[in-house]
Formats: structure tokens, sequence, C-alpha cells
């Protein structure tokens, strides 16, 4: 394509990350060569540095740098809720969103018959000793309203029944969403869970 | 956001490659730290490999790694034509294409006055000295149908007037397009041109 090897084979991965595809794999790398000092260079310094650092949490399957993340760590956060997300990218934006000030546990997908995907493949038996060990007393399923989500969040209600209070996020008209550009599932969930004004 | 600098720092710098932005950005780089060995270092790498070679081509402009890029040095290319194109991206497009035989040109923008970028910016007098030292017979026009393109076609063919011959690409309906897609320009166009059939 570009008639260089090196060159072809960064476009061809660069074409395989989420969001991208050939056309626009094509523009980042030619981008990155004309931005070579600014842009390129740091980059591949920069996932070098990822590459050689970055580690899943032992205790909560967060990504950070050391065996038990900053999260896990901290002295600050409160003790005793947890909030259970499919993946990392869920935990960050719980993050982003500035409320939560417990502690995470991240799945790592969903259960899955399809793709032989059980609890064990999910870090949810160590969820269940968590609650435990923790002395945990409510846990947040904050997992995708997804069939595969909610599948998931039954599946650990039940394994925990009695144990903790189990909560899940409210559902809703998101802050400025459109009724218009919202799917019926969310709109009848919003209408069933109304309050008075 | 994931509470690690060097993370965050790698995410910041792949949300300003073009065609990504924040969010896919996280999921491009959460899914490269999940296939670090199969992606996330061999992508480094081969950063590393293109910003140490990567260069433009002393005749052309094309993007290569050697003084002269493999077309300017391929001798079964046929000489005496050039294709003029606006930047590499487009080079690629029409070497894909699998058509044009001769050589090519990258200007390297378009002329804009508003940029402050005139005819020595944009690899304009390389252009015409190598029309003579080539001995080229043909300029084939390859640049966008916008205004700035148009414009920068003009000027170069003031400059060639009577040198050598000077052609651009037939406008009209690409192969496969619908007709509800295309903008009125290009439906004009391709009127304009109708043959019999
Ligand atoms: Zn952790
Ligand atoms: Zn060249």
């Amino acid at each position: 394509m570009s008639s260089n090897r090196d060159i072809d084979a960064l476009i061809e991965m660069m074409a395989k990350l989420p969001g991208l595809g050939p056309r626009s794999a094509r523009r980042a790398v030619l981008h990155l060569i004309a931005k070579r000092d600014l842009q390129l260079i740091p980059l591949a310094d920069l996932m070098q540095r990822v590459a050689a650092t970055a580690r899943e949490c032992l205790n909560c399957g967060n990504i950070g740098t050391t065996e038990i993340c900053d999260i896990c760590a901290a002295e600050k956060r409160a003790n005793g809720q947890i909030c259970v997300v499919e993946d990392v990218a869920d935990l960050w934006a719980m993050e982003r969103g500035h409320a939560f000030k417990g502690r995470y546990h991240v799945l790592g997908g969903t259960l899955s018959a399809l793709d032989q995907v059980g609890p064990e493949q999910l870090r949810i038996p160590q969820l269940i000793d968590r609650v435990t060990a923790e002395s945990i007393n409510e846990v947040i399923l904050a997992l995708n309203a997804t069939v595969e989500g909610q599948t998931t969040a039954h599946y650990i209600a039940d394994q925990l029944d009695g144990r903790v209070t189990l909560t899940s996020l409210a559902q809703g008209v998101p802050i400025g969403g459109e009724l218009d550009y919202l799917d019926d599932g969310t709109i009848s969930a919003a209408l069933a869970a109304r309050k008075q004004v």
C-alpha cells in the first residue's frame, strides 16, 4: 500500500484497534510520521512503558502498575461497599462520575453459555470471597442493561442472597437526554420509576 | 482517569489521533493492555522502527525509507507522466487503484492565502523543475474537488501552460455510487460529461 513493509505493518496493526479502520489507520500513521518527534516517538515510548508496567490488580481486576491497585490500597476510600462492573472501562466511567467512594470488583466480562464463559472465568468466586474477607455490607451491581449483563447480575445476586444488601444503578432518562433518542426500554423503565415533582 | 500516569498519558496521546476520541482511545488502550504480547509490544516496536526510518522522498515527497522512494526509483514505471496529488494518502489511494503506472509528485497541501501557504511551501517549484529535468509530457492534476484543490490546480496549470499536456481525473458517479447519496456538483458534472450508451 505504501510500498514500505514496516509502514504497511503499522497501518495494519492500527487498523485492528477498536474504533479505527483501514482508512483512519492510514491517516493516523501519516499524521504520526509527520509529527515524528512530538507524537510518534513519545507514543512508542509510552506504549513500551505501559507494556512493561501495566498489570491487573490481584484483588479487584482493575488495571494499574502495582499488585494491589491504588483504589484497593487507598485508605481514605469507604470500606464495606463493592461496586461490581463488567470491565475496566466501566470502572473508569464510574470514577469519572466522582460519586462512588467505595471499592470495585471487575468481572472481566459477562456469563455466556454460547461463549463458554462461566463464573470461574469471571472473577465471581473472588467476589464471593471478598464479601466475607472485607466485611462487605453492600454490593452494587453496575452491570450493563444487556441480556448478558442482567443474567450475570441475577447469578451474582443468587450467590450472595441474604449475605449483603444488593443494589443496582437506577434506570431512567440520562441527564440532558432527549426522549426521542432513547430506546423504548429506557423510557418504560423511567416511567415505571417516576417520582412526584 | 485510570489513576495511573503513564496509562492516562497514553490514552491522551491516542485520543489526539485523527479518527479517535477520548472514548475510543480508552477502549483501544485497554484492548492493547489486554493483548500486551500480541499487539501492544509489536505496535510499540513498529512505531519505533518507522520513527527511525520513515522519510520524505527528496524527489516526489512520498513517504518511504530511502532518499529516493521506491516509485521514483522503479525502472519499470513509465517515464514522462507525473500525477500530482495533495498528500501521501492520496498517492496511496491512486496506487490502490493499480491504474497509474507513471510517477507522482506530492504537493504537501493546497494553496491557501488564509493559512499563508504559497507555492514555495508546497513543493510546486520542484514540480516545475521535474517537468524539464525528467522530460515530462503529461501532468495529471489529481487534486481534490475542493475550492483549495481547484485553486491549486489552476495555479499549476498556469505555470506549466504550453510546456506539457495537462489533464485531470474525470468527474462522475463513483462505481456503485447511488445518486441519492451524491452531492449536486457531482451529479451536474456527471450529467455534463454524459456518454452515449
Ligand atoms: Zn484493586
Ligand atoms: Zn519519490
